[in-house]
């Protein structure tokens, strides 16, 4: 058997069976960074109202592209999010933006890639909003810092 | 006026009116970057039909995403792309994946988030492939390497 | 901490954990009112057939949005329905079509904005079908009527 | 044949060709309200950063629901916005808040259903930021304000 | 070069590009049939009302999903379609109800498979509605019967 | 009462009342057909990489359409698959390829509408991938073959 999962004895992706699993509460934390000039982080921030704004734009992108996740990741399962939350902070010294989101849900299956859905979209929005001033913005180091429940229990990333 | 043409005077977001621009054919190539364990890599790289169906999966996935991008990034136009092209490369030297997705359309605004959400996508899609293998694989480097086409002509990423 | 739920300690939106709420039997009714000329309405009712069928578009149309309700709001929680009904009724009294729609869900988050949203598309689907001969018809009054489950009880709309 | 245009001869629904129509500029703004309590409108109003999120996320609701309108409403035709804005404006001496959406084309068919679809999911997006302290919000008189482009040429909602 | 022209040379899938076709006015017509017992077909056409409603309930879920063909087929472009008509026909001597679907468009591709998604989607509707009473039914021949403009002309399924 | 349950006494469709259902295991197993000439059907399986990648995109097409069952099929609950197989093969005795699809939940309603769905849009991509050789495909006999689970217990299709 393949150690893949999502594919079965012939190399053929399926939908993973997770019928038999436990409905245990999970939960998982994923972050971005989105790196631009320091002129364009400048535009994010400067003006509380303006910042309120792209900032505002990206979480509620986040939070919508969680929902979607199973119709936009082909093997992921249909669940009901019972919790989404999207943080953005600007990081003035390192020219960049952090986003962190974190997903959660009483289900059989975890919450991992909505949660790395909602970071890559947010940080998709920042570029898009500033992308007529910076086309060189670069989005880095997404990745899952820890997640909870489940067979396969507490993990949390190397720092 | 704001600099961030997503936002009006008043900081507020919207869809930037593009009904004035040209229909100019326009093309966007994206980048993105995963990296795991050589281990996964080689989960993923060995045996033809299993490469082929990892890779496959995260390649329609990407190109599903493209059509799909004015849904997730809340201010991107709807439009009717007329090429989208996702290409997928191991280097096992690097220990990542290499993504590559290329947009075309003729239109009055530019296809360079539909690129980007390509190649996120599709290196989403790699990532729950390989997750129960390997949580800390990471996304990096997902960026614009070159746009052709409306008013701000050719632009090309520094390498 | 802000009184609206949706917005967290920093005045920032984010989707309200209902983790720890109770599955419960939950049920929401919603109205709406669309007002139009008499010769629109006696368009849309005159012809059993054809009553039948402006009617019937507006029904699934507002089962639909039902459905996708967590797509459209972007704070909602995806819920699975349990049962979605959308009655329509010609008021020629008043020159108005009235639209009734009631959501249940067993579950941990209530049903009121499900059956508001399909009351509104409903009406948004009569208005569709008629403008060609009636572009001044108006949506009146869509609000819900009545709610039960939950932790706060059952509520109804004040007459 | 029925003077409805969704209708055939026989009463059936299908989407009205527009094959053989212009591509012609065409512009349409609707409007709508939502009633509440005066320390509802308070709630949201208080605080620039409150005001600015509540605003912010119905202002997105919106857009992103005009570029959905050909999924909501069954024979809407499928069309590529190239501009939609959504302003909220609080109404403290009316306690509501008023919401106007301007949609923009150039096609063989109009927006009118855009700006209305955009104009009613802002309002029941209020509505679901602030049911927690006022489930007695109203929806009031969503309708078209003003249409331009096509065959119908101008048209203007009697105030 | 593989003559599937959805793969490339190398046997990957992509989004064939149509940038530079001839915007066309292309249609296609398709057809596909559902039988089941004598029984079940009675149920539908019995009352005119009944026969209606079931009917019109395909007919708007067949004219949707033409509409979300792109979304549904991964290496469909996305279009906007100008018409979609879809009808449907009890054949009692046959034991089966005829759905035949038509959607045209002027643009760089065709649309041959929106008219058979039509079909397919209003055919698994009728199942939908008629499985409590008839689980046996079968849907048969889905098939495009007709199609008009692009560069390979006109074609017509031979009967 | 009518005896097709989505129709109430008055023949309007609604979305059965399933609130009131026992949690149960239920799993719905269908198939579908493609015929094309023995050129076409050589063309997919020639070749191991060529192979793969149409079947690759068809059975992820399938996945991708379960998951979208209810937004397709208007009077369809939403519901949680925790389970989705999608296996083609092709018979070159009899010049086509056989989709069989499976789909698993615990649930109140059954899932047999979401199995059908995923063999018929698997069928309409191996049309889509395939019909710049050969327009004459056909897709024959989508049936329901079994299903478990639910009140009505376990039904297997005549042979």
């Amino acid at each position: 058997m393949s150690k893949l999962t999502h594919l079965d004895s012939q190399g053929h992706a399926h939908m993973v069976d997770v019928g038999t699993k436990d409905d245990t509460q999970r939960q998982a934390t994923a972050e971005a960074y989105i790196s631009m000039t320091p002129e364009t982080l400048e535009l994010i921030t400067s003006g509380g109202h303006k910042k309120g704004d792209v900032f505002a734009v990206a979480r509620i992108a986040g939070i919508q592209a969680a929902k979607q996740c199973s119709n936009l990741i082909p093997l992921c399962h249909p669940l009901m999010l019972t919790s989404v939350k999207v943080e953005l902070t600007a990081e003035p010294e390192n020219n960049r933006v952090r986003i962190e989101s974190t997903c959660k849900l009483r289900g059989q299956t975890g919450v991992e890639m909505e949660a790395l859905t909602a970071a890559s979209v947010a940080a998709l929005t920042i570029y898009d909003m500033c992308k007529a001033v910076d086309k060189g913005m670069v989005i880095e180091q997404t990745r899952l810092l820890e997640k909870q429940g489940g067979k396969s229990g507490h993990w949390t990333a190397e720092s």
